[in-house]
């Protein structure tokens, strides 16, 4: 398949009229053809056009239809084969297996969300049958099952050319909702986008669905991004990005007459704690494990180790040595895009006011290479410090030193929202990490036990989401099928004759669902 | 039990320093005793630090001792006898039965919400069990619960002083999903809302539960009501009332640094579709029915149904010579406060300027009687004026007739979001009914055949919710037992020891959960 340059409006490719982007080679600084023309206003509106032509035929089709189209989705990701891997490791400077590794999941991912569709759980149907003699007042039938929200728009992310982009998990859980969909693409990788936007586009076609159930669109924020956001046909946001990204789309979105649900996945440290019976018996195992959990991927994942929790002692110094030993054999890395590597530097270097270097890691030997960064710091002077909780998107952490039990849990309580918090326990200090598991749950979405936080399984009680800055919406969860459960809404059906109720809620049950049926779920 | 004007917070009684308000009795239009002097930004620290304190013991409570909680207030509501239902009388003008009905109601809302927390679902229970051996990469063990979202700040309606305001279906809902509850009281019923603060103060101490479970404030919208919504330990806000003050609270919930759900339900007009057929068949019934939903408690309800929408017909013209022959019978009502019946007079007033005035009820014989209006127009000055479309909180309603099903259909997607939408039909109007049905499902929570959509169940299918303005959370219902998902937020436990899991994810399943168990749910 020969790159175009053009966005997909439904069925037709079109070239836009502003600004052109490239990408750019990380590891050669070398832009890559083709051009990629923005989008504006017009195409935006094309899009939600089609978009909402498509909503209610594309929200009616049966469970076995929509699933069928994401399995086609999948399908077509797989058969573009090299050329979508070769792309996209071009375009990010991502290594080839962890591009293939993520091809794996993205494919997984839709066919999970599949299978998720057909089972129907998230349609959540509960009928309540008529009580006609009921005292004082007859009680009506009522069904409720969920519909989906509307046309959404997806901001893909950066660092998941693949898995959180144009076809990735918000893309895969609103098609499965039901909703039509309209991708931003990312400008860090266009090609990759064009690529997986045309194996989506051509299952729209293979399953005959109306072409608006999926658009791609490129362009700048303004022009084609909060035009999305702020248009009355689009009914929710999905994106992954950075903090100020995604506080301005959630603005946009409030600022609406009607204001929509925007799932932003934005920002977190994702603490780790270490416990001192852990740290005293197993220090350098855990500095071994930390440091190949912080330099994975050059450091750039939402759920990368960027800070370390624990009490001062000799076991904790140990620790720092074996990561100070260790960092600096670790060979700089190709980040994913100059401004990613130029955001990273000025974050290290802020980092670097307020907190002791203790170890970097080797230094770049070619364009736009991070090296990585241990900081370390004492609780008291992160306590006083809002800027040092602030995320360094890279391979660079912070350990904090506390006094006592106490102090951990202070600096907890002072924590902004997290996706995950990680505690390395061994059996003696299971009462401390109890204590201090209220917090955390109050604080993070996803809560691990002797793990590391990168690594995001696609199941079904995965939660990639936690409270704000980590999330907009911590109700929710991005990664894992109960993603879907973000772009529905319930509805009642009062008294409705068996021939005018949804399928889903005929009195014979013909999707054989397990219903709340008068308040019990039947088996 | 004597009437203090005292604010409840946590076990304390506590008198305010702002202006004070008394409630009035609208039918004699005097003021009655005590006097509730406001409260001001330091009763709302010291509520919401009691809150913050309670919230990590109370969230863990059992699902037993939550439950018996619920049915505590619940009990100690009825065993207020008729003190509360006297006080109820006067503060809203309401008569016995319904206040009575309402109590029921309260008390039986109460008693479901124990129920559902008993069942368990709501918990959502998500297992994936590890996978050692898996390749390439083994799988973790993953769990997942919801855990409540914290402290909620609830304002209760004017119109229904015990089933939506101090132990309402916020309240009873936020607690049964183990946030701790504020109430700021409405200024209309303080009286009543101390009386049911007291019961549900009661039984927090009761079930020795931490006193911060639950405050009761009095005071303005500004030294009171923004200040709690704005106070960061309070996580979400339930309020049903006007769209302007449930604007002016997602506004201030937007502005936090940390933006909050706000379950604000705020504006209906409940459009009824009267098809040709059954218009035909049982026009006079269909009036009759009609003017009896409409009428019912001063039209102050939520459904009143304030719009009719129908084909041009002779039928048409019968059904609204039947209402004009009834209206002028109807008695003028009370209507709850001084400020509602002035605002019902205000927006008659304005809807007579686009409308025809058809038929009007007996004139008031005494204070604050709202006279029931009912006003007819041609879908074309509909569609040209969006004024009309505002809600008249009161008995007015506004018939549209339309051409033909095409300009049913542009009316009906020229219509904002709405709570519920009512189709009366007969077999004949099926296909008609059938090609209507997506423009309702995305316009209305609730929609309902051959019924009124006054009178709300509360019950497990129920969904009084729907796009804005109806409220500005469509995910979300506000009536029936599914309002307690609106307090919740998933948490992902990965390689978790037993001995640290919350019992309910615990590996032997003590709680007897039907849990999503390896991607089947267990029976």
């Amino acid at each position: 398949m020969t790159l175009t340059g053009k966005m997909l409006i439904g069925q037709q490719s079109l070239s836009g009229h502003r600004d052109a982007i490239r990408a750019i080679n990380p590891a050669t600084d070398t832009p890559l053809e083709p051009a990629y023309a923005g989008g504006d206003g017009e195409h935006v509106e094309r899009a939600c056009a089609l978009a909402w032509a498509a909503f209610d035929r594309y929200r009616e089709t049966t469970l076995e239809e929509r699933a069928t189209f994401l399995e086609a989705i999948a399908d077509n990701l797989e058969a573009l084969g090299d050329e979508l891997i070769e792309r996209a490791i071009a375009e990010t400077g991502l290594p080839r297996a962890r591009i293939q590794g993520e091809r794996g999941r993205t494919c997984g991912q839709l066919r999970a969300f599949a299978r998720t569709v057909r089972l129907g759980e998230w349609l959540d149907v509960r009928v309540d049958t008529a009580q006609p003699q009921r005292q004082p007042l007859p009680r009506a039938d009522l069904r409720q099952r969920h519909i989906p929200l509307g046309p959404v728009a997806v901001f893909g992310a950066s660092n998941f050319p693949l898995a959180f982009s144009v076809a990735g998990g918000d893309t895969a859980s609103a098609l499965a909702a039901g909703c039509p969909v309209i991708v931003k693409a990312h400008g860090a990788h266009p090609g990759t986008s064009e690529l997986a936007g045309r194996a989506i586009a051509q299952a729209v076609k293979h399953c005959g669905l109306p072409e608006g159930v999926f658009s791609l669109l490129y362009g700048s924020g303004r022009d084609v991004g909060i035009a999305l956001v702020t248009d009355p046909r689009i009914k929710a946001v999905g994106f992954t990005g950075s903090r100020t990204g995604g506080v301005a789309l959630c603005q946009a979105a409030q600022a609406r007459p009607e204001s929509i649900p925007v799932y932003a996945e934005m920002s977190s440290i994702n603490p780790v704690y270490l416990f001192p019976a852990a740290l005293e018996a197993r220090g350098e195992a855990l500095a071994e494990g930390f440091v190949a959990s912080l330099t994975q991927g050059a450091g750039q994942f939402c759920t990368n180790p960027g800070l370390v929790i624990a009490l001062q002692s000799t076991a904790l110094e140990r620790f720092i040595k074996v990561v100070s030993d260790r960092l600096p054999r670790c060979p700089a890395q190709t980040m994913l895009t100059p401004g990613i590597f130029s955001a990273y530097e000025t974050g290290v270097a802020a980092l670097a006011k307020h907190a002791r270097v203790a170890a970097q890691g080797l230094p770049a030997t070619g364009p736009n290479q991070g090296q990585a960064h241990l900081f370390v710091t004492q609780a008291k002077d992160f306590l006083a410090n809002e800027h040092v909780q602030a995320e360094v998107f890279g391979a660079a952490s912070l350990v904090v030193e506390c006094t006592d039990a106490a102090q951990v849990r202070q600096v907890s309580e002072h924590l902004e929202g997290q996706l995950t918090a990680t505690l390395h326990l061994d059996e003696e200090d299971l009462p401390q990490a109890h204590a201090l598991l209220p917090v955390l749950e109050r604080k993070a979405g996803r809560l691990l036990v002797n793990g590391w936080p990168t690594g995001v399984e696609v199941c079904d009680a995965m939660v990639h989401g936690g409270p704000f800055p980590a999330t907009s919406d911590s109700r929710s969860t991005s990664v894992g099928t109960a993603a879907i459960l973000r772009f529905l809404r319930p509805v009642c059906y009062q008294d409705f004759p068996d021939a005018l109720l949804p399928t889903a809620l005929q009195q014979g049950n013909p999707l054989l669902l397990r219903r709340l049926l008068d308040g019990r779920r039947e088996a």
